[in-house]
């Protein structure tokens, strides 16, 4: 395959669905891409996505994506169940693949492609796109560059009407957008430890509609993520508490969509203190500004096309490769476990 | 003693910190009661908060005041550690007692006091301020009328940069509203099952500053609360899932603090259903109107004082009594409990 | 030209700057339609916006748009100052026409257009689109059916950073959204009859950047505008007082965009009461539920160029018709009026 | 009188309507204050409002009040009607006046109890008391110090279900507050020019229930308020634009009541441009971030009973004197002018 620097990469689209339409319209409009196909099983679902004024092609088969050879990369938006059969025949064809969210349905099928993807020498990368968006790129830079401090809680709230699953529960379904969030801001280096769960199927599905996930971390923090398919509120938020400053993050808002707040407790060690000093009351209360930083208005989607772009060519790995998605998927299934056991503690293999 | 009808009770409140002074402005303000003491061992502060025009009188005495045969009750807001103390004392000096959140600091003590009252006959109130607002008084109803249908679930959030305290975490001290709010809007008979708690000290406090409890309730349904000392964003909310609406409550939204969603998921029972519907998605979506319905304006301490006078009169037991704090202590052991074993889940007392 | 019913028409939009683009792809999407051409002077800018993969042909000539038999009907996104010259044009090739607000520049402009439209036999329309929003469909709705009851005032703000223009005021820029929107909700044969406007110019612009807009509507109800493109907040609201219920509509809220209030302030008519009451306060508080009304979620570009295709087909008059813009016109040209004279008032010709 | 430093001053507050027992509250509570009575015409409506613990004396006579010369100073809340005789009358007693907004109900009465207390060198201030919050205090500084930059405009919305009063219409009613918050934050020198006012009546009050008030500034800037009886929504914001930065308020905001933009548009004088650039676009847009403030929690009206105490112990002006309040009244009269010729604009007497 040809690839060189300045010419536009091949790619195609597989799964016209929910979210392949914004992956096509995305390659679209980007100069690093060429997109030559749509693929669904459903050809005529490819075939009202792209409309009636468009010359992309599409097709019922894989294989026709797979064997052409002007086709550099495959961008798969299949149900997660397809994600390790479709992944791992376009990494065996040569083809760079960006899989969205989860990469897979268990921690083996996604370590098996990982492991896949690695042995061939091609870019994998997880569409983590939230942690394209300007407010997580703040919120990482905010925690990098020491504004926040040491991170003490995180408390995440996904919750709306949503299309209740039969085959996945709601932790599956929205929580690896926050969990990618998180993997993605967290310092280096510090990576959650156990996992439990707590959820309800009130209305008997067959699966649990309304979840909370709390996550251990190191130095006694917590990160806690409620998610929920019931509620007709659509609440989409996350408070990042640091040592320093307290960020709040309220993706819904047409007005301020992160505040950093300067206001806290601060604990004086009692090491610091004198002996009649340690006796007293060594908290103490910051009441600071509020700063709401400005944020560029920049579709998320497009920075990951970009950066499965310039990833392949630069054989590096994206921001949100393989390894990344591979650590949401093990959160997950921990979380199933947990929900088993009524909300049992259970270790992260990462964590192992 | 004298409580013929028509007549104000004479009362004492002991405790001038941070609630007593709204106890005593609300019994003065109230006709059913003649306030005669306002007690607290530093008897400058509770001069303080009386102010320099007023004819109540200031003891640091606890026994001045039980001796007094013209105080026929004792609002008790002393910290929750001498609840017990103060509470059997007056109980056997022959006062009616009305005692601020949570009614002990131990099962066994809440317990004590319970059966002190019930021998004696006299009244036992506990001092579940938010029962009494309008909000919470429209939620009860709105259950109990069947308008919200089935409970679902309950999602409750109180954080606010909140004084950290060292003798008890943040469950004891912000959870008991949230508890007694759940305790006062359950339809009768549903009590919740189990607990399960995570917290964090990220700060060294030594006690939990942020915490999360999971209450299981019949039916498969689950309450949850997150309580936080370290938010510098002030939230007090409720979201509560019904089969039929779903309720959210803002206390702190200036313009609409109940919305009443009649949108939502319905699930068809599968029973229902014949062989060919069976296999189809039984799930269904509405999406009507929201309703903000009005809502007086009454502040609800003058309901507590006013329901404490009546429940005297009538000797009847009040809408919050002994055994309402009693139930709430218990969860808040439970889940003590279970913050020590890392989320376990703890059964509670009243549901075995 | 053929245009029977069940053939999609053919379409040409004009002009690819702001507003071009959005128009182009709703008739794309519409299967009412068949987009044949995007023209504009700077042919690249045209085909920049239809992009890389699209069968759409573009063209600098406008003569190769009307010259086209396929093309029944031409869309105007071009300068306001441009609107008359290309669409008397279009009119007199025989191409039915639809324009951006404003319709001109001038009232004389926009009533030669009106003209020839109705000379020709050709539908004409005003691109009003937010008359086609669910929201606005619905606060008219309210106002025919009795819900609001009679109209008593109306305030109306649209603010925010705005592109400073150097050969148009500020309401000229964004007034006719709300004015077009106030033209369609108001009652059969109500209309405005006089306008004062109040303007500034802090920063030198040239044009007033700041606008205030009044206008006197029958029965003394008043209507109020405020327009800025200085302000940093968005704000786009509009309070509806009606003597049974008001209606808030906020079009940024992501949760509750209408708010009907049963509350308002009632007054009996002195002559239903008997001597006695006349000299009695005859004035009453209501104070009763919020209800928000379900919306349906619709793009109302989709919904204009929909009625633009019906209108043509069944030859009758769009509902936002070019008479309609003709109205707007009249007011922006009397607030001009008023903002030379320092607020005079001016009345209108459609009140004469 | 005998008024040294250190002993706190007698006062009386004579009104115990809607804003008298907010008065009495506030003197009692101060240690600056020594509060002998409340006088009321109606004795009985003085008692209830001090309650059934008070040693404050109630009286219906004015005489009672002025006779005392334990009473130094006099606290006015009766109907703004009566403020002209009361007041008279207590300066001629020799007492020091403070007096609730409107300072009176005209310009003479209002002139005639400024020249008084000028002429018998008693203290008179106006209870502007929204002068007194940290809000406002926070807005004039940052207009003072030059964060603001120049003031551009003014929007300012003050809109309730109000008391809909028989005797004075809505601007006199709510307007006082802005018109005297503006009044305080405006730089010296600054003054208002001229007023224009549009008004409603649609419920046939007699009075108009809605109205609009523009106030011309020097340099082409625009204060502008909307003040309104029949909202259901309560709305209590101001927007304040300045060459520098914006500025919202938001007085009922649960959480951010002061917001600092950084964003605007910025205009390049043509002057500085060589002849190039002067046909290229000169206008700019900052788009920083967003900072509110930390502000202090205090009783506004705290602040405003120890102003006055410390004004007459010092014998100087309070920071809200009567020419402030003249100043408010001068503002009201010409806009019920302007009402009278429906919107023409009317100079000031301040600007001549």
């Amino acid at each position: 395959m040809n690839t060189q620097n300045g010419d536009a990469l091949g790619v195609a689209v597989v799964g016209a669905g929910y979210w392949g339409p914004n992956l096509a319209r995305n390659f679209q409009a980007s100069s690093m891409w060429r997109m030559q196909w749509l693929c669904d099983l459903d050809e005529d679902r490819a075939k009202r996505v792209l409309g009636n004024y468009s010359t992309v092609r599409t097709t019922p088969s894989l294989d026709d994506v797979l064997n052409d050879d002007s086709v550099h990369a495959v961008a798969i938006a299949t149900p997660p169940s397809t994600h390790e059969s479709v992944a791992l025949a376009a990494l065996d064809a040569g083809k760079h693949v960006l899989v969205e969210k989860p990469l897979a349905d268990s921690y083996a099928a996604a370590e098996r492609i990982v492991n896949r993807a690695d042995e061939l020498g091609l870019t994998l990368m997880s569409d983590h796109t939230y942690c394209y968006t300007p407010s997580v790129q703040k919120i990482r830079d905010l925690l990098a560059d020491g504004t926040l401090g040491d991170l003490q809680y995180v408390d995440s709230i996904r919750i709306n009407l949503g299309l209740v699953q039969r085959d996945v529960n709601v932790l599956w379904d929205l929580a690896p957008h926050d969990l990618s969030i998180l993997e993605y801001i967290l310092p280096e280096g510090i990576r959650p430890l156990a996992v439990a769960a707590h959820g309800a199927d009130p209305i008997g599905a067959g699966q649990a509609c309304v979840a909370y996930l709390s996550l251990q971390l190191p130095g006694d923090a917590l990160a806690h993520f409620h998610v929920n398919w019931l509620s007709p509120m659509k609440v989409r938020t996350m408070l990042i508490g640091g040592s320093k400053r307290t960020l709040f993050w309220d993706d819904l808002s047409p007005l301020q969509r992160i505040s950093v707040y300067d206001r806290g407790v601060d604990l004086t060690p009692r090491e610091e203190l004198n002996l009649e000093d340690r006796r007293a009351a060594s908290i103490s209360y910051r009441s600071g500004d509020v700063v709401a930083p400005a944020l560029q208005e920049k579709e998320a989607l497009r920075g990951v096309v970009e950066e499965f772009a310039d990833a392949i060519r630069t054989h590096r790995a994206p921001r949100t490769d393989g390894r990344a998605g591979l650590r949401i998927v093990d959160i997950l299934e921990a979380a199933n476990r947990s929900l088993q056991f009524q909300g049992a503690v259970v270790p992260l293999r990462g964590a192992r």
